[in-house]
């Protein structure tokens, strides 16, 4: 059996604007940035679908990374279009159009081979999908990622209730989290997810870092400090990506692996937002991971008081 | 010769509204909470002014705290008074009233034994007055700390210009910083700072915490994760007032000293904020802040990757 760690979710092209520039109809998708993000650390099998436009090119991405594409579908039609832009703090991306295309009759369907999978990251869909695909799993993951929306909160809640119930680890930024339990105070945001499934909560706070919530206490972490920064699209995915790639390489999951993963996570995502779609997250070497974590652990660590 | 920390700012009257509550007419200003959180760590110097309404009720808050009040003037008037509100997310105040009163015509005036303090914290007030302050120094203080705005950075940049010269410690948030220096980059900004004379730039994120850049390095620290904020008026001063009294007290500036005094004034910030005006940094005991400052250190440490 191979220890792979599943994600399902999409795969897209992305027109983009940012103060610093733009770019049309290039590679994006939580399934995409999460994938190149997380095989660094772990293989990945996706689970998602693409239209008549998502030719060779963009397949080449994935090539040479153990990233099994196995369950990425082919149908007729246009892959599903995103269109964005951000004003000069970059916080906060405007939705320009959205056309699901292809993403508006998808029903994951998990090749028999990735039933088993020990490892499941949930991608920001449908709380109905979600459920429908921790149902095909043959054997129960030894732990399940789950990333969501307030779209979701909002429409699907009584779907995303039910899913959470099977939930480990909740990704999330901090006005998601806030909503879904009409909480301010993000320690008792946690109580609240602990009692609906997950046990650990991550909290994405964007350039301001991390927050992450364990049974055994709080991690806070800040983001990775950068000269510049392009495009912030998909560093949600790639911080999941690094985040649930190196929880699954390390196969544990207590507070020093998570702390650890979190650091991951802000690394992986710290490459993405440097250029535009995945651009640089497509060519950073091993040792720009490595160095760059180790100058990550340097800025954050404190001789005792 | 005394060590003390001198410091020059507004002593006042606030009315606050928040998601939580509201109180009128609460001790309040950047001076009173820059004490009432620096005299924990070292023996503080006021330089403000009130009027006839400032009576022995807020005085006494001053009492039995090593800070020297010779240099509070008292004059006819009434005292400068705070009018705001904050919504649910309480990171940004909406100004509803600010009556100068007696501070209109405040014009710093430093006793006699004020003057060849070793450590000056310039608060945020007109940069004409805080460069009156510096010249008024018989010696030159080890270090001098300033606090500024974006309405002295837009309405009086030439005098800030020239008051920074002289500082080495800049304390200011995010807005203002990318304001001050035209740079959205963190890291350009404060290159660009450095060039204008500081050397250490602290960047106060509120419910985020502060990046602290040296010329040793970036530290990012978060804010110290509450259960229940009430009243976030104070923080900065607050924080303020720890991380310099605890620079004045070890007499150190290096990158350890910093990240130290970083924690220090995260963790009096946190209690500030967890009731309204001055009301919980009054009473805290320094058994309650030695542990935060531990939970604190344990909350963001990483064993080595």
């Amino acid at each position: 059996m191979t220890m792979s760690l599943l994600a399902v979710g999409s795969v897209a092209f992305d027109d983009l604007e940012t103060p610093f520039g733009h770019r049309e109809h290039v590679l994006g998708g939580s399934a995409t940035y999460f994938s190149l993000s997380a095989s660094r650390f772990h293989p990945v099998r996706i689970v998602a679908v693409v239209g008549e436009d998502f030719g060779p090119e963009q397949m080449r991405v994935f090539d040479q990374r153990p990233i099994d594409l196995t369950g990425l579908a082919r149908v007729e039609g246009l892959s599903f279009h995103w269109k964005g832009s951000y004003g000069y703090d970059l916080n906060e991306a405007k939705t320009l159009a959205t056309d699901l295309n292809v993403f508006a009759d998808f029903r994951p369907d998990l090749p028999a081979a990735f039933r088993n999978s020990p490892y499941l990251f949930l991608g920001n869909i449908d709380p109905v999908l979600q459920l429908d695909v921790v149902r095909q799993m043959s054997i129960r993951p030894k732990w399940i990622a789950l990333d969501t929306m307030n779209y979701w909160i909002r429409g699907a809640q009584p779907a995303l209730l039910t899913v959470l119930k099977e939930v480990d680890i909740l990704l999330v930024n901090d006005a998601e989290v806030r909503e879904l339990t009409q909480e301010h105070s993000l320690i008792k945001a946690y109580r609240k997810i602990q009692a609906l499934g997950p046990g650990i909560l991550v909290v994405k706070r964007g350039e301001y870092g991390v927050l992450l919530f364990t049974p055994g206490g709080i991690f806070a972490a800040p983001a990775y400090p950068l000269e510049s920064v392009f495009d912030p699209t998909g560093a949600g995915d790639t911080f999941a990506g690094g985040f649930l790639g190196y929880l699954a390489s390390v196969e544990r999951t207590d507070t020093t692996a998570l702390k650890h993963a979190t650091l991951v996570g802000s690394v992986m995502a710290s490459f993405t937002v440097e250029q535009f779609s995945t651009e640089r997250l497509e060519q950073i070497s091993q040792d720009e991971v490595r160095n760059r974590l180790s100058l990550f652990s340097d800025m954050i660590r404190v001789e005792d008081l």
